[in-house]
């Protein structure tokens, strides 16, 4: 969040931001050494950058509360979550580079088995189709797609493959409302839940969905079972959601933005700010390589690494110290660049110990001629405790780098 | 405060959470040594609690403002006590385990000794009455119920002795409202003042007040001297209010919450936000006794510990450190249940060197097996700057606790 007055001091400048997010950052003390994950990783570069730093810890949403990776960007993007309606569908759509439009409705969508093939009330056996593989899951959406040629009650029906059981259903059509239940039933040996409509408005979406899920069981009915030994035969849909309309990142902050990401999820949570998708590099050495083809031409860089959060969600302390590590070793060739202003944060928590985001305060540092290095401090939980930033809320991280970049007139005078 | 997105997060789990209130906790260095009570009392257990703990400093109200033990506990309970009215009169009147009730109107009032007995405009002379003690004071309210007859101008009176010279009042009837200032001019040897309606909807319980005064004064006007040598010939009302309106700490955060207080007036608090008073313990040990015996019936306890903040008041540093050594003692038998969540904070600084409350963050642990303490922190001001928590503001104090407990869902996945 900018505050109006606040907004009303920038000016541009020639500087160049990079705001670089590793994914699930924080993380909490081995209970046999005491140390975390960011204690127990080798990093001479980013200490010595802490040094070079100021830092701090970040609050992402509301104290206590743990966030998605999806509102969580959009927090540290400077766009308060908890102000505007958003749901995963959105994101889902947006992160599999679909060109998602106002007035779209998406759903995340996983396939499932069914206990009774083509009924849209049949109790659900596996709520992931026993996990079948990309491939399987592509095929599954071109069979949907061909047998619906195209559309249901005269609106476009996109499927969208994901990872193994995963996809998203996108509906393009006009009075699409979002406000419909998931017909997901959450657990395995009860049955799948009938679409309605939350209010009036949402009659003609429900109706589509519906009519939809009839045809697409339909289709599926003879599927036989997939590598993972159990037949694709169903469909779970869930956070039904439209766009939400956000201020673009340019006209917010003056800058222009582009987004660097292996994964296609955290290039469209970018693009809901505006910002651009830039090439699609396959991991954290080819973003670089795309941020240094870039460099040019654009003022602001948010570049995301996933393996730390993956090592925290697994549980595998040493792996996600290997991460941290990797990207000490790769700092060097960002720095090589010269940014006036490198951000290093995480968009939560994920600490090893719990295997799940959690809302403990994120480490920060910001790196600039300006900044304010704590004595002591090093690139940790504990070596950022108490540092220039303290513990501050994640929408106020872009304001303060752009005072970094001299991107702020003096206010009252 | 709980925002209503971080409310829809709340889920119930059967984990058990502990807040201890060390009332008036934080102090200030001794101008000798340079060291605060907690810097120079001996805490081995809390100080190694503190190891495992997150750690940081309580905000209460707002920055340099120093708050009463009510509000100050509304304020920690997250009932942030500048968004609702309410009066010290019907906090008493809880605190005396009096069923108070919507549309009961309270006051804090005094025994005094007046010039000229039976008058309410006479000048107040001690407006402590010399201090009688509590077997007089009981004798005078009930002189007065006697005298009195139950009630004046339609309303019932409740009196109830407290300590010394201290009791209160409480009116009961149709259209009592609180809009009525204090008889008590604050200065020995100024009148008594005349009790006003604020507005017109409180001209009712002005006559009743008034009525009451005339009456109780008539009553009051044959006293000789009490055992402190002075006439209980009067009295001061003050704080005249009615029950705030605050939702129940159930409905807040999804737990069944007991509150264990050796003074009856942190039960009132407690009360006011739903939690339900367990027991009567005279002391600390009798209050932990209270919380084994309830330890199967709730998920979170409120406990509270008065000996820090009375010392503070008093100036007495030593005694101030011999209670913190107490809690240091008695800590074990809390952990000892295996609490989940355990709080150890206070309700605002009662420095010694400052004899009074003052506006200082206090120093606050919560221990979890999610902690993630500092480096060398320990169970001082000092010790606590900087720490995972930083400076917080105490409407944040149980969202965190919920956290710690795993009672929130992940926003927005």
């Amino acid at each position: 969040m900018i505050h109006d007055k606040t907004h009303q001091l920038l000016h541009s400048n020639d500087s160049k931001i990079v705001l670089l997010v590793l994914d699930g950052l924080g993380g909490l003390p081995h209970p046999d050494t005491g140390k975390s994950e960011m204690d127990t990783a080798n990093l001479p570069n980013l200490d010595k950058l802490t040094q070079k730093s100021s830092g701090g810890r970040m609050q992402i949403i509301d104290p206590g509360v743990t966030s998605g990776s999806g509102p969580a960007h959009l927090s540290l993007f400077g766009y308060h979550p908890y102000t505007f309606e958003f749901g995963r569908g959105a994101l889902e759509a947006l992160g599999s580079d679909f060109d998602m439009q106002p007035g779209d409705l998406a759903a995340r969508a996983n396939f499932a088995t069914l206990e009774t093939p083509g009924d849209v009330s049949s109790v659900v056996l596996d709520r992931r189709a026993g996990r079948p593989n990309d491939e399987e899951c592509k095929r599954l959406c071109d069979k949907l797609s061909q047998g619906l040629d195209g559309g249901v009650e005269g609106c476009e029906v996109f499927l969208l493959p994901g990872k193994e059981h995963r996809f998203t259903v996108v509906f393009r059509g006009e009075g699409l409302q979002a406000g419909l239940n998931d017909n997901d039933p959450q657990r395995e040996g009860s049955a799948l839940l009938p679409i309605n409509p939350a209010g009036s408005g949402d009659e003609r979406a429900a109706k589509v969905v519906n009519t939809f899920l009839e045809k697409a069981l339909g289709i599926l009915s003879d599927e036989e079972p997939t590598s993972s030994g159990k037949p694709a035969n169903g469909m779970l849909l869930r956070g039904f959601s439209t766009l939400p309309q956000l201020q673009p990142f340019l006209e917010r902050y003056g800058v222009k933005a582009g987004a660097i990401a292996a994964y296609p999820m955290y290039r469209g949570v970018a693009k809901l700010v505006g910002m651009e998708g830039l090439g699609t590099p396959a991991n954290f050495s080819e973003e670089i390589d795309v941020l240094e083809e870039n460099w040019n031409d654009y003022d602001f860089f948010f570049m995301h690494f996933k393996n730390t959060d993956s090592a925290g969600h697994s549980g595998l302390f040493d792996k996600k110290v290997e991460a941290l590590e990797l990207v000490d070793n790769s700092i060097e060739r960002i720095l090589a660049l010269k940014p006036d202003v490198l951000i290093i944060t995480g968009d939560h928590s994920t600490p090893c110990i719990h295997l799940e985001h959690s809302w403990h305060p994120v480490p920060t540092i910001i790196h600039s001629k300006l900044a304010l290095p704590a004595f002591d401090a090093n690139f940790s939980e504990r070596g950022l405790m108490g540092g220039d930033l303290g513990v501050f809320h994640a929408t106020h991280l872009v304001p303060i780098a752009l005072a970094h970049a001299n991107r702020f007139d003096k206010f009252g005078a």
